[in-house]
């Protein structure tokens, strides 16, 4: 969604504007774009003017500075710019030595900047046009397909050649070649909104996925069904490796580019999956791009592009740039010692003794509850999300289920002769390594507390045991996060559980009996927290929106306390059998 | 939307093994995080580890490196990292000159750095802790604060400290007053959503943005009505100019920061707001920042950071930083030439010939006729849009809203005196400049031909006049398009319409009477490009799509078409009276 604008009309103008305000230092408006300000006594170089319409950014103006574009013509958005536009900045970027034009193929370009070649020719500036055709699904005849993220390394070859001082001649050919070197296939995963719309200009449908999208709102030219990380950079690699040109050597510059609203995290994500097939296919990856380098606003979507190296083009891919954008400096990774390895960070596995037999049991009973404990919290990721949702980071449903499967299988590892302080520590360290998080470290300090009271020499262990353990379970969590009764923690049901479990036991109720009474208490007394204020946590700065809802470490903790205590009913049921 | 993942559980873990791989040139992956490379042969220093949830690059990873972080540790998706991650990191970072732990004000960080802290002071490191505490929205006290954007000075100016090689004391005071300087508000205007969830953690209610956003998804902490642009910059200036540290100065760094969703265009604009905002208030602006430091996976929103510089902070601030996602050398722009300006790009305005009678009466009717397709284009311009989307790049709409409106304008500018080509000259003109695409350079030259066919200096003009002068339209069109009848472009409405008003005209109608005839073969016409594949534009790659759409040039043509014969007839109406 495009949501900061005034006027919709002059969203192209009024970003530029603002973009002219913020790089003043090392940029000039001129009538119709921008033009990099020179460097100081430098020798004049073959102009490299590169743009197309608003909306790509860093694509066109953001690459405009030393290395790179000598100036951008900024258009509407997803729109040429007109002739008298490219004159313009052409005009203003010439040094004396020429200049190439350079742009996506798409009509409105072909003819602006074509009649703005003629004009600038008509007046003596010998102009060079160079156009990106990068996108290998939308078209089969090369020179009929679109130019999409391929721009990126196409432009970037030239203004590195220019920098280098290059003829004009010799500009335009690194040109050519660098874009007849150069393919590209892209997804879409969802469509762009334009400044004062409403609706996307296009949608993908549920569940799928549009390959061979555009940049400019284009949707894909067929839609498949959705794919995970793995199978979609199968798909790319397998259909840039299928269109190899001709004379394509084992050397790729690699462009992972995000259109928009597909995140870093994402494209590294995929990025992993990418590199070791492009490997596999005897590829060497020579300094690889990984971010958002031709968007088209928040659309959803990614395009992988590889530039086929030679000698040339690989020197004017590794070569220098510094732009607003795109800042690529060799020598301080250079100077870098890849030598240096700090110590090896592996703990060895210390020896772990025999428990006594009640401890034993009090283990086994430990390892059945953890088990229920996952089961249940993998019904309920999703509702505890959603309350902590309404004034947390909604993180809660998943960090309790990172945390039991990680303490489950740590206490699977641990021998079956261990003690249950053994088993709950093994638990409860890798509960708080594996889901981190404020109830990570909660939880996995409690669990290592409840074993360790238990001890793992205890040769019977009786329903006061069971209330000690309780009690410093408790203690750990209180003496860990500081909270306090009232402040809408997972506290609110684990001190009133807590109360019920030991006036139960004093009045002489059996352990399985007792804890299963105060589960319910714990239920209700979680339910109760929903007419409490957060005073401590993170919900405290949406305290007002939290009211109404209960705290979810309450609840999960009440859902825990419960899924225990059938574990121990079982047991007990058990051992009457 | 959350888009590309194998496991969601393992989301973060992967996301780091993918950039891991794509920066293994600088940085190494240890237990828990990541450290940088160090410089070969340089002195040790004093180690900045950083650190928080996934799910906010390029923080924390993307800004290890030379001038700023030592280490980051990565924990899961917006879930603080353990306490054996943070001790892992920052053994693995510790140069012998001490460590300081720093990240973002929240419950699960300050625990499990906290205990990180006291087991490497326990092994005799010197380990010290900044807590940053920037969202004036969170909290009324400054220690209560949530860290958000202000992570990212506060940290460089760590980064920068230590890379000059100051004592672990030094850095660490460096730390807290950057940390006492910065202050942060931010708006949302959309959730983002977890790997594998299909809802967003959150919503902002339709036409509204939460005030006081946080960055793990939590919404805002109110909201407020939807604001345009000017507004917004001045709710975002306002607060936090209200919000002054004591002994704060005249100079701030400012930083506008994306979220995820929110693009690089809308902060620039934003920014163009912004700038004059805090000039206006006296402020000296050091090397604002605008883009995306510290997001919240593709959450819609943004956020103002200003830190109040001394002369200390502000030379942190300047100083060079080389890390994955954040790159600033001074070299290249302190190189360049602010004064180089190029030759003034205004052409002085021509004076217009007074236009004999017939050609100024044709100027009064295109005047006219420009009038009404302005109203009719104001109208359409949605559906023109929806249509063009079908397979094109759905700008047409917009495109011929912005030509018209240039195009009107500039015959309003035109004097009164002047002919019918001086005013469809200018007219045609604007309307290529200012719409920019393909439409827009037809449209325009077009226009012009159609007024230079009528010239200036006729005293009378008839009806094959107005033939003469609708062919040298539509040539100016088939010259500069290329396309053919069947193409599925607009000629396929024009070429009818010429057609029809020709046989019209030689049948003896009047003009006004055979261009109302030929509208109306112009209209089925452009329906009838429904059944068309298209051959050439930007439509081409998505031939298939487009069958059953008709072309939106044709749609546009054949309503102006309409337009203009409407003016002609209350033309000849008001003649007859």
């Amino acid at each position: 969604m495009t949501t900061i604008y005034d006027d919709p009309d002059e969203f192209a103008e009024d970003q530029l504007a603002g973009w002219l305000d913020l790089y003043r230092d090392r940029v000039r408006g001129v009538t119709g774009g921008v033009v990099a300000l020179p460097v100081r006594g430098a020798d004049p170089q073959v102009a490299v003017v590169i743009g197309g319409g608003s909306g790509h950014y860093p694509a066109f103006c953001g690459t405009v500075g030393q290395g790179f574009a000598t100036g951008a013509v900024v258009g509407n958005i997803f729109t040429s710019p007109s002739a008298a536009q490219v004159y313009s900045v052409a005009k203003a970027a010439d040094q004396g030595r020429g200049v190439v034009l350079s742009f996506g193929n798409y009509a409105g370009d072909n003819m602006n900047f074509g009649l703005a070649a003629e004009r600038l020719r008509e007046e003596g500036i010998d102009t060079r046009i160079v156009v990106v055709t990068d996108d290998i699904a939308s078209a089969d005849e090369e020179s009929s397909r679109r130019g999409i993220a391929g721009d990126f390394p196409v432009f970037k070859a030239m203004g590195a050649a220019a920098a280098e001082g290059r003829s004009l001649d010799d500009v335009e050919a690194a040109g050519r070649a660098a874009n007849a070197a150069t393919r590209t296939i892209g997804v879409a995963f969802s469509g762009c909104t334009m400044p004062g719309a409403t609706e996307p200009l296009f949608t993908v449908p549920e569940g799928h996925l549009g390959l061979g999208l555009g940049i400019h709102g284009e949707p894909g030219i067929e839609d498949v069904p959705m794919l995970r990380a793995r199978e979609l950079a199968e798909l790319l690699v397998s259909r840039l490796l299928a269109d190899r040109p001709q004379r394509a050597g084992a050397r790729v510059a690699p462009i992972l580019n995000g259109l928009g609203d597909t995140k870093y995290e994402e494209l590294f994500l995929l990025w992993g999956r990418i590199a070791p097939l492009l490997r596999d296919a005897g590829l060497e990856l020579v300094e690889p791009e990984v971010g958002e380098l031709v968007t088209s606003l928040d659309m959803g979507g990614c395009s992988l592009t590889l530039q086929w190296l030679d000698d040339d083009l690989e020197s004017l891919w590794r070569a220098d740039a510094y732009t607003p954008a795109y800042r690529k400096v060799a020598a301080p990774v250079e100077a870098l010692d890849p030598s240096a390895r700090g110590a090896a960070d592996d703990a060895g596995e210390a020896d772990v003794a025999e428990g006594a037999a009640g401890s034993r049991r009090a283990a086994a009973v430990a390892r059945e509850t953890l088990a229920a404990l996952e089961a249940v919290l993998r019904d309920e990721e999703e509702r505890l999300g959603r309350i902590d949702a309404v004034a947390g980071d909604g993180d809660h449903g998943r960090g309790m289920l990172k945390g039991i499967h990680a303490a489950k299988a740590a206490a699977d590892a641990v021998p079956s002769h261990a003690g249950v302080a053994s088993v709950l520590g093994s638990a409860g360290r890798a509960w708080a390594e594996k889901a981190g998080g404020t109830s990570g470290v909660l939880w996995g300090a409690a669990l290592e507390s409840f074993g360790r009271e238990l001890g793992d020499d205890a040769e019977s262990l009786g329903a006061h045991d069971v209330v000690a353990a309780s009690e410093a379970f408790a203690r750990a969590i209180q003496k860990l996060g500081g909270a306090q009764l009232g402040d809408k923690t997972l506290l609110d049901a684990l001190l009133p559980f807590l109360d019920a479990l030991r006036e139960g036991v004093d009045g002489g109720a059996g352990a399985s009996e007792a804890w299963a009474a105060a589960a319910r208490v714990a239920e209700e007394a979680a339910e109760r927290t929903a007419a409490l204020r957060p005073r401590v946590g993170r919900a405290r700065p949406l305290a007002d929106k939290s009211v109404g809802t209960p705290d979810a470490g309450a609840v999960s903790m009440a859902l825990a306390l419960t899924a225990a205590g059938r574990v121990l009913a079982e047991q007990h049921e058990e051992e009457k059998v």
